[in-house]
């Protein structure tokens, strides 16, 4: 199985919907995921709580190095979080479904 | 460890709840979390952008196949997306309850 | 790659903004993420369908096991939902704020 669930966030859900369109049309995802959510991290030494937007890519392992470099390209931040997580099952239908949204 | 979480994504929390219930009803899923998302997907040739709900549900490796066809079975949708990230670690006390649940 | 997404939910945002800050003030996350989801369960032998907070902690398999025991002592529930899924990529800058990160 070498399908990839890929994470990002940004500030707003229009960031967010921008580097959705942006990694479908390129067919770098077959689909894009986002949800509202609430990150807390050290930021030049202090604890900051911001609401943000997180986005689940779905693409495979093959479009992984293009799909990352086109989030860092186009994100808003100047150090974004990138990472993915292995798939380790996926039904038949939506496996092939996902080889041909990556067309 | 050979617990899952398996993902699906239906179009409203009705449809969600009914998914839950019947996994965790039939011993398939120890619990199922679910939550509001925004997916964006090539459908038909055009971009789509739709409110959909994502359901997560704690499994075991031997019960995904009979998981994954209760979601194909009555699964609102005609090619439902259905896959499985594997987990790495839980605590002791947490796989045993997981285990105690899928009975 | 050794980086972790850690899970745990907790009932309400304040408990997980104070899970949240206590991870990364010990520097056992390099930052956290909370949403609000619904969580059904076998609770005492009947179906439970209740709203929750899913904590997804960033760190580092080395330091799982101190985060896991943090997480343990300081959470409000008796049977905690802790557990980690494996991460297979993440851009080289990110890696490294999340290694500075946890120091």
């Amino acid at each position: 199985m070498d399908m990839l669930a890929v994470f990002t966030t940004v500030a707003t859900q229009e960031q967010a919907d921008a580097l959705a369109r942006a990694a479908v049309d390129a067919r770098l995802a077959a689909c894009v995921q986002t949800e509202a959510i609430r990150s807390t991290y050290r930021w030049q030494g202090a604890l900051a709580c911001e609401p943000e937007v997180r986005l689940l890519f779905k693409t495979r392992a093959d479009r992984y190095a293009a799909l990352a470099e086109l989030l860092r390209k186009r994100h808003p931040y100047e150090l974004p979080a990138i990472f993915a997580l292995p798939v380790a099952e996926a039904t038949p239908g939506y496996a092939a479904w996902v080889d041909e949204s990556l067309g």
